[in-house]
């Protein structure tokens, strides 16, 4: 059993995190010597269902494990007992990244095919870094734009309702509880119950009690008067262990004879968006908290019913993205070097493309609404603004990372720039990217090429 | 940003990893003097989708998370910042878990609404381990089941196929990763592509080579020579990164001009099943490793077509479960000390029943197959035989962990001892979980006190 109960990873072995084939291809790329310069792009085919945009996220975290990468003595030793050759980890004990890295800033929507992260490095260095990135900026995306469609929601029909993220303890894992309670901030919540997220990002911290609390008492009533002697009016109390409306008029009773005006009341079970009017009427200056099955439909369907709340509580769903549970990045070699000159490079895949070489996403809008993006080559000349920023140079970092406040007011802003259409929980339209010519052609010469040398070689090889 | 580009948890902060209301929960114990002996059951009200069983795991990371939580220099400071009292920090300073655990251990199969583990100690210390052990076990169970799942179809149906998990990349986060390679291992894989996993927990770790490595050579060919001059009869060739035909035909020249017999060839895109088919037509003699889009419904299919194959390589759908992406593992008072003994105690849920009182599981057989379980008090005299192992007593760990092989031995046998109606992918038949007679009587009596309660007050407390 690893030294840290969760921590499996420290600056000991990070490192490990990653397929064997990637070691065993740059092993191979080092004893064949065969170490051309490389371009890799980090995307998605498809956009998760009901998804009409993506909110991009876990760069922060991208930028520093590459940054760090490096091999100690643990790490070296542990792959000198998978079989590894000496000769292949004396060059691992001084690896460092030396290449390029663009990316799209955070909390920048992003759609089908467009790049997250471009690398640019020796295929030595570029192909170690494929399954950490995916792993890191695919799931703070995918959290990212959860969280973004709640906001969104509230947005346009609630009354800017609280989003406190509760979803720790059905995270994927621990690493996922604390990404998720960060992801979920950038993608427009307001705090976590999480306190690990924040001591690691600062995210603001919430929390209230459980039925645990109120059950642990003889009577209801002695655990409401022993939390609100411990936190007075900044106690919010669950009302919903036994009878709801009964836990209102008791709470309402409490905090009255404690001379104390609750922060809020929370309700965990039953029918909602009734429960929260009757409660209105009892305590109707007091806070409600809705916990229980949140997410956006569910928002959305609290909102339809008249639902009283003033902040929401979204554990699950939120933190596993039930409903599209996975964003299948992909980072794809798009362009090699050959003959000192970077070539465009895809897989032939039947009714799939993959589109070659390093991109440029540009972005267009009008009266403050983007009407669309081209995808094109990264040296064409295209129309509106580039999105793809240059992080890492030649192994240093040019990027000045922006703390966890912009960039949630970024992706805040940039959300409400995109159509409502491109916004709708269930079957949002299609947001338009279009392909460049230049980028198209050079899709349809390569495919055509290597179509033909499959051909010409009687189908035995291209 | 953390220290630990992945490793947000350290020995030194691991206990941040729990809801921000474990701990105000916790401070108010204290400073109201409000500590009594409780019980808290682990368990799941529903089996997800599809699933008719679970298999239990994550014990072994949830005990080590109890016996090694304390608070150190830097939690503590974190946690003056949040706001607690001197008083309640000097004393988490002293924490140490002095109670009672059980549990079902790893591998056992279970069933909704019975414990995965109970906790019995004063609630100061029994209610800060909720996140985190809920969180532990849920996730390891999630994806034992979904392995285990994948097992079952091929010892039914396939030829003792390699199951090797390619999950990382798409994992929700690194410790899910990680741990998505220990469940899965348990649960009938024979190895993961994840390095730190390998590091970790001795799971064996194996890869083949990326399409980036065949694109990044001029010639198809090249890429073969280049990795069978590396690695020799160990090469498994991916070859549909053209025409997947063409591909086999050709890792066929390589192999004999090499005279080298590969370990294997992978197919990741196109009609796996009808490829599979052509490609054992060229190379009746090597492996075929079978990868993309593969879960349980996949392999059924893949069978169904009488596809050829030796071994598969689920990523994406292990690592998230992604058509059941959620346990809702539930941590629930179940019972406290009153007046010296301990008392039963639930939550007034309309439609949804919490059992009171320390369970025991009970578990019979015949004929070498489960016949059913019971599902009673802890002190009941129930038949079958007990499921759940004392753990930890008086805060000493008890029970000899299992290493992971006898783990996954004990996973394998059990799932067979499971009638084939249970295992069911799709529509399984529900497993027979009677409810003791006492049990019954003890929830039907607190239920009957408790409404009485309520109402007896007007409606207005309990």
């Amino acid at each position: 059993m690893s030294d840290t109960t969760f921590g499996f990873l420290t600056e000991e072995n990070v490192p490990l995190f990653t397929d064997l084939y990637e070691l065993r291809m740059m092993q191979a790329s080092f004893n064949q010597d065969h170490n051309p310069k490389a371009t890799f792009s980090l995307f998605t085919r498809d956009l998760p269902p009901n998804r009409g945009y993506m909110i991009a996220a876990g760069l922060e975290q991208a930028i520093h494990y590459i940054e760090n990468l490096s091999f100690g003595a643990r790490t070296l030793e542990f792959l000198t007992e998978q079989g590894f050759d000496e000769g292949f980890l004396e060059q691992l004990a001084t690896f460092e990244f030396t290449g390029d890295v663009r990316a799209l800033p955070e909390g920048t929507p992003v759609f089908a095919n467009e790049p997250l992260l471009e690398v640019t490095a020796p295929i030595l260095q570029a192909q170690l870094l494929e399954t950490a990135l995916i792993n890191q900026v695919g799931y703070q995306s995918l959290i990212a734009t959860k969280a973004s469609r709640m906001r969104d929601v509230i947005d346009r029909r609630g009354d800017g309702q609280r989003l406190v993220d509760f979803g720790s303890r059905r995270s994927h894992g621990t690493d996922a509880g604390i990404k998720a309670a960060r992801a979920a901030y950038v993608g427009g919540f307001d705090a976590t119950s999480n306190v690990a997220a924040g001591e690691a990002f600062g995210v603001p911290v919430a929390g209230t009690m459980a039925h645990s609390w109120v059950q642990s008492f003889d009577r209801e009533r002695d655990s409401f008067e022993a939390f609100v002697d411990e936190y007075g009016s900044e106690s919010v109390l669950l009302i919903d262990t036994y009878d709801t409306v009964a836990g209102a008029e008791l709470a309402k009773d409490v905090a009255e004879e404690a001379d104390v005006s609750l922060d809020g009341v929370r309700l965990d079970s039953g029918d909602l968006a009734a429960l929260s009017k009757e409660v209105d009427e009892v305590l109707p200056d007091v806070d409600e908290y809705i916990s229980s099955g949140i997410d956006e439909y569910a928002i959305a369907e609290f909102f339809d019913r008249d639902g009283v709340g003033d902040g929401f509580g979204p554990g699950t769903a939120l933190v596993t993205s039930t409903d599209a549970p996975k964003v299948e990045g992909v980072y794809k070699l798009v362009a090699v070097e050959r003959d000192g000159e970077m070539q465009p490079t895809m897989k032939l895949s039947p009714g799939k493309v993959t589109y070659p070489g390093a991109k440029s996403v540009r972005r267009t809008e009008s009266d403050g609404e983007y009407t669309g993006d081209v995808l094109g080559l990264r040296d064409e000349d295209l129309p509106g603004t580039e999105q793809l920023v240059t992080i890492i140079e030649d192994g240093e970092c040019v990027y000045d990372v922006p703390d966890l406040e912009t960039i949630r007011e970024r992706a805040d802003e940039k959300r409400r720039k995109l159509p409502e259409r491109h916004r709708r929980i269930e079957d949002p339209e299609p947001y338009d990217v279009q392909i460049s010519d230049g980028l198209q052609r050079k899709t349809d010469d390569l495919q055509a090429t290597l179509e033909s040398r499959v051909e010409a070689s009687g189908g035995d090889e291209p």
